[in-house]
């Protein structure tokens, strides 16, 4: 529950009525009645404001015949009014008390629905209860309809993602500058943190700090070791600033990198730049991961790119689109996402360079602008 | 994805040992063969470290006649065999890589369970996938033999709830100390996230400020609102602390209380109290609300309080045993939950007073310390 006032990330009503809009004729594109919403970045993007999500059953049902329906815990109810303003006059507020069943309720907003789409992260328990509740209804995942209506990013959306980014890259060259050897990982870790938000963020997000051996590790988590001369060093580090996501890595070496760990980056210097020069609209993801792999693949370092060249960004640092070989999904003009390859040799080091790219009518355009040149430090 | 390492959070292996070992009893002695556990803190609790939840599959399974596996991205393996440490060594992993279907590895790990536990914040796309992969298998819900360990604090977790709790009131303290009329709800909220941190916080989790009329919505979200002279002041607040919760609610006024304003607080003080006092083991949760709901319906604002008295903590804020009409199950020793009564009246003013209390084998014991009468703040 990171802490964001409303106030401070609400766009205009007019944004929401579209966005419920949307997502209902995506829904109804592929044959689904009815959306249930639970509390989400899904949830945040469609009502603009943000709902705790917990064991109290807060769902939004969008339904195409119908004007949206929101079932809220009675002490939530005075939250979403307030978020809402004028909004809350288009939505059906139905409020429940701690001794009801608020399943009952929404069962009663669906009479009829053969297809209903859920929230692709409503928690388990509430899935098990409206699977037994709502029979014979066929339950499927709103991901997609969802997901198709988010992944086009509009203007003011990419705005938000540009200042994000432009936070988190003042935070990298704020680290970047400073002497690292003889502090943990932790101790970086934590400070990234601060600048992160001295930056402009209102929540730091994550902060790998990974060095020496530990830079093999994509995900490593930082600990104890203590970076030391002769350490490769990744550090990705993101926050969220008005409600958007950023999310950049860059490599760096204490001190002089020796030539074979050179010429790995080169590879993945190149292999970046290839995956960012082939960002178009009408181009299958799949092409961007490959434009990535290709150069790596060449190089002989295959098996040491181990995952996927990028995710989508938005309000999560992951959604769609994702640049991975099982998406030929073709981009279009406002998917912003991660350009992220990397190369790991277990017990030895690793590196990864990541921008966020948006796709324009005319090509790629980056968000980050700090180089991506090996960074030396001390 | 709060920032924290394993290594300030993880207590011995033979804690989770032991905990796999109880939660997978629970799961038998309900006629579940095998849980499925996707990253959530019943994964940290089991495990004894954070993974992300994301769109990439995470999955612990745990089964009465096999060792447990995991199930894990090819590129958060590093990252899982270093956090698991010596335990890696009970547990088999199981890496795929990013263009496989890591279900089928799942499936393959549950051949011949009939009833499956399903973590129960596991992600709706998860649970519809596995659905129709493990059909006829019957998929219920985990959360009550998971939650029938996790409910049950041992004494390791009660001190690190009580450090938590601790640090909580030093930033309460710290607040009422400060001058706050004059001041947003939202500047004083981005204060209490600082305060919460120097005392000792890991994260600021949440930082409710609900002043004047706002103090009557029980899940506020501060706003705009300058603090005056004549306000209640509602201030509900919590943090992450080793991987433990603190939450505490204090209310205050700002200046002289008028006497409508004591009165109610008066009852409210003596609702609060009369729940801390029915605490003891053997009692059924419901007894608890009752005793607050008591005192506060005798004093005719019943309807004013619109939600239970509590909820369970650890390493969630909102966990089992919740202290409601419904949960008629008695408490143990070892359980911890807020003690939270509210009384709000809609465009005036409210209050809600809130302590982390244990149940002992002798009776409820309070982890916060603040004093519980009406702070006056300038």
């Amino acid at each position: 529950m990171p802490i964001l006032s409303t106030a401070a990330t609400r766009f205009a009503d007019a944004v929401y009525a579209d966005r419920l809009r949307r997502a209902s004729a995506e829904a109804e594109s592929r044959g689904i009645g009815a959306l249930l919403v639970t509390p989400s970045a899904d949830y945040e993007y469609l009502l603009g404001y943000r709902a705790p999500a917990m064991e109290r059953l807060t769902c939004l049902i969008v339904a195409s015949e119908a004007p949206p329906a929101l079932v809220v815990p009675l002490l939530e109810e005075p939250l979403a009014r307030n978020a809402l303003g004028a909004m809350a006059e288009e939505i059906e507020i139905l409020p429940w008390d701690e001794t009801a069943d608020p399943f009952h309720l929404v069962r009663d907003r669906l009479k009829g629905q053969l297809r209903i789409g859920l929230q692709d992260q409503m928690w388990s328990r509430f899935v098990l209860r409206l699977k037994a509740l709502l029979e014979p209804a066929e339950l499927v995942d709103a991901g997609p309809a969802i997901g198709a209506v988010r992944r086009v990013k509009q203007p003011e959306e990419v705005e938000r993602l540009a200042a994000a980014a432009a936070a988190a890259d003042d935070a990298m060259l704020a680290i970047l500058a400073e002497r690292l050897s003889g502090t943990t990982e932790v101790e970086v870790s934590r400070r990234i943190s601060s600048l992160l938000v001295e930056a402009g963020h209102e929540t730091a997000e994550f902060a790998i700090v990974a060095s020496g051996p530990n830079s093999a590790s994509p995900h490593h988590d930082p600990g104890d070791r203590v970076i030391t001369s002769g350490d490769a060093l990744v550090l990705d580090i993101g926050g969220l600033r008005a409600g958007y996501s950023s999310d950049t890595t860059r490599t760096a070496f204490v001190s002089e990198a020796p030539p074979d760990f050179a010429a790995l980056y080169d590879v993945l210097q190149r292999a970046h730049l290839a995956a960012c020069e082939a960002v178009a609209p009408g181009i299958p993801a799949r092409d961007v991961d490959r434009a990535a792999r290709h150069v790596i693949d060449e190089a002989g370092y295959g098996a040491a790119f181990t995952h996927r060249t990028g995710h989508g960004i938005g309000m999560e640092t992951h959604e769609e689109p994702y640049i991975v070989e099982s998406n030929a999904e073709p981009l279009v003009a406002g998917n912003a996402f991660s350009i992220e390859p990397g190369i790991y040799i277990e017990g030895v080091w690793g590196a990864r360079i990541e921008d966020i790219v948006v796709c324009t009518e005319t090509g790629g355009e980056r968000l980050n602008s700090t180089s991506t040149e090996l960074a030396i430090v001390d």
